[in-house]
């Protein structure tokens, strides 16, 4: 290395690191780090950053980072709430097959929810909340139902808290796994879910407050839809008329996941132990052919 | 906000998350948040950045924050060998009046370092190490000495240890205040320092293994030099014959800061109390006017 590897001026800066990254073990870690060092500097170079706002943004990424424990991941939250989750989800499931959007995993899904029938209800009996059906039908790209799919919910409460979060729920409630029937169709019965504020007791929380944005998410039912034939659909359906459906604090909704949450004010129509009024949801999920995947367990 | 604000396909999730921002208290806040998340977003689709990797970065991230202790800023430490540091410390102190080049403070500045009469040694009597002169003179943009300049003196021993971080060194041992005499010279006698490697614990560590860097500074000697009608200067003076010079990990080298580190052979040059072989560095600074500022202490 000759003195050509020394810095000049600042103009230099970026030349001289990135030349310092030749020899990276491995050509991906090398195209992401010198890409990384790119921008973070043409950002600092954009918005003339000083010394000052530097310290303030490396003390907060070192709260961040602070801030994860066992039961809780800042950073992914802050990944969350800056939309770049949702950006490499939606980039990492083109829909040109016509697939069903996918959405985020999220801190939530767990693994044994219990195995039900269909038409079982998820909530346990003492749950408050309007009553809710969910059905629709799992098909393949080229309209064909795909019988035995298996259909993995989950959702937060009419309080809107997971049972995981919540004192008051059973172990699991609001959690289950179906079998589609042989037309590839699925049912079940469970309360309205409701929208949900992530937590904001860290520097993202602080963020947020700077940014004036409220901390919450639109009402939703999570799915992950997997069959061994077909990639696993990971995917999240909101509900229509939520307060927050334009304004996701997690930029999760996407519109092709919007499904429409239907009052239903007629006693007669009601599934037997449904008195009304209650919700009616249909939705339909459409998947790629593929290799079945299943979701690595959510980062600590 | 109308359904606009719902996310269409990937390509409208930058957009989305901007309009997010609207209302972000202060400008400036928003000025940089929002070329953050341009970036960050152009970053993910430049690399086409997986799940995977994503969740690989955000884990790098939660690990670098966990890493920081009272004692250790690995986010600093990252900044630094990113080149980010260096980068910001140039562009906010342009060159354009002639005045010395600044460099970064460091972790290892110490607050009440004793304060010496011209000519003191800063080595305690104990320290190992070849003996060595420094002297130069203080000087403002239009060639003026500048008497009365405090020069804020503080280095490695010759094993690449700052006091410290080595149980075997005394209290405040290579640390001292001179002030520079009526025709703004300056001289101290200390022991050359050895460049040392930044601590490779961590997560960045880890980072310079697989970019198979070394974690060596070159040789130098920390500098703040002020005085109350000129900028304080804070610098590092290089070791011309350091070994890391051209590959300093933190990117600390600028060509203007390399001294001349010059061996003396002839004992009879020696001044009163050195043996010889020493060494002698000769160095002026100059200070640009304006408002003496005191750093704020290195930051946890």
């Amino acid at each position: 290395m000759g003195s050509d590897r020394i810095i000049d001026t600042e103009m230099s800066v970026t030349e001289v690191v990135k030349a310092a990254l030749e020899r990276t073990d491995g050509p991906r870690l090398k195209q992401i780090v010198t890409a990384f060092i790119e921008h973070a500097h043409a950002l600092v170079r954009e918005v003339n950053l000083t010394e000052e706002e530097l310290h303030i943004g490396l003390r907060f990424i070192g709260a961040v980072g602070q801030a994860n424990t066992d039961s809780h991941n800042e950073v992914v939250l802050a990944a969350d709430v800056l939309g770049i989750s949702t950006l490499v989800a939606l980039r990492n499931s083109p829909q040109q097959h016509g697939q069903t959007a996918r959405a985020l995993l999220g801190p939530f899904w767990r693994l044994n929810a219990p195995e039900c029938s269909c038409g079982d209800c998820i909530a346990r009996s003492d749950t408050p909340g309007a009553p809710m059906v969910v059905s629709g039908q799992v098909r393949d790209t080229h309209g064909k139902p795909i019988a035995g799919a298996l259909i993995d919910v989950w959702q937060a409460s009419p309080v809107g808290l997971y049972e995981n979060q919540d004192p008051e729920q059973d172990e699991m409630n609001l959690r289950g796994k179906f079998r589609t029937d042989p037309d590839g169709r699925y049912h079940f019965r469970t309360v309205r879910p409701a929208g949900y504020p992530v937590p904001t007791h860290g520097p993202v929380g602080a963020l947020l407050r700077a940014q004036k944005r409220h901390p919450y998410r639109p009402a939703h039912i999570h799915f992950m839809v997997s069959d061994p034939a077909h990639k696993t659909l990971v995917t999240q359906v909101f509900s229509d008329d939520s307060e927050h459906l334009t304004s996701d604090v997690v930029f999760g909704v996407t519109k092709a996941l919007i499904g429409h949450f239907k009052r239903q004010d007629f006693a007669a129509s009601a599934p037997a132990g449904i008195t009304a009024p209650y919700f009616t949801l249909e939705y339909d999920f459409v998947l790629e052919e593929g290799r079945s995947e299943f979701p690595e367990p959510p980062i600590k």
